[in-house]
């Protein structure tokens, strides 16, 4: 590994995490730059035309190469390495969960987090507030999907860790900041504590 | 290829054109089972139990086993063709716009197209007509992002046509559907042209 790498992020945001600890199972060093999406840092015109057009975070750069997309950014680090089935069927079925993750579960469980827990109830949007009962229905039935899963097998495919449990654990092990009670999906706080126990692994506050 | 391939879908979805338009490119076979979304043909206890407990199409049967989500059962498909790059920033490059194409541009421009030329704007939820107006921003956004990046080349990632092109391709295509009016974006209507002209193209209504 000869290309730094530097990791754009708000470091309390899942999607980031998932990236540091991709890079913390793996031993790859990461070196941090910080900017507050509370404040508008990613939707500057410096940001969107050097880092990301999209104006999100988090980004990774590979020596001069720019990546965004969390989930990519994890691919990318975990090229070559375990958490990336050789199986066909394995590796398709865990893209399978990481798209699931972006469509079914952050969309619902993250987003209720930041609205709750960083934005403030008080200072949603009306479009927002009404679209809360939606996002929780649409969460528990994501939580009900994974524990279904996880009651049946210590991890979401094949017999190993792979980066479809890196990147749900993201943001199912704070999903209580969101209002879900994880006590209700007794498998998933089980995997939860799998997940903790790898080698290298970091919490989401490093 | 030994293993039979069945595709379960509704048709008109463009998340289950993309993987007709990819076995087509690379020549492979796909039989077809039709479920009437419209109808909650993929609710019932039956497909719930052994087609995708989330409740959804696409999903790829490849043998025995079943692959939802279909950026995923593309990806299966293109196992070693050329429409997923050897090079490893690439392909994670590639899967980058995969799930741009899930989290920001699928939701917004997908989700018109269904709400306005499927479902009706009469029938809409007031939750889903609140949203219409932040889901025309963010799928105009999601396209000048694109025609950003095809104003100055010919695909989406490296020299030749990835997964990148023809997932993205499945929805922006038909944006016209939900209101998007493409002639605002001449450089993706020439970069329609190419994957239209490319060997063993199929249109979304085969």
């Amino acid at each position: 590994m000869s290309e730094p790498l530097i990791l754009y992020e708000y470091a309390p945001s899942g999607n980031c995490y998932k990236i540091r600890l991709t890079a913390a199972l793996l031993g790859l060093p990461l070196a941090r730059r910080h900017y507050d999406i509370m404040r508008g840092e990613t939707r500057t015109p410096d940001f969107l035309a050097h880092v990301n057009a999209n104006g999100r975070i988090p980004v990774l750069q590979i020596g001069e190469r720019f990546l965004p997309e969390s989930n990519a950014a994890c691919f990318w680090l975990a090229t070559g390495s375990a958490l990336i089935p050789d199986d066909r069927f394995d590796r398709a079925d865990m893209l399978r969960w990481m798209f699931w993750e972006q469509y079914n579960h952050e969309p619902n469980i993250a987003t209720l987090r930041f609205w709750l827990a960083f934005v403030g109830e008080a200072a949603l949007t009306d479009a927002q507030r009404g679209q809360i009962a939606g996002k929780r229905a649409a969460g528990e039935a994501a939580l009900d999907l994974m524990a279904a899963e996880l009651d049946r097998r210590d991890w979401l495919v094949g017999a190993t860790p792979s980066l479809a449990d890196i990147c749900l654990f993201a943001y199912t092990h704070v999903a209580d900041a969101g209002g879900f009670d994880l006590g209700g999906w007794p498998a998933i706080l089980r995997w939860i504590d799998r997940v903790k126990a790898l080698p290298g692994y970091i919490p989401i506050t490093d």
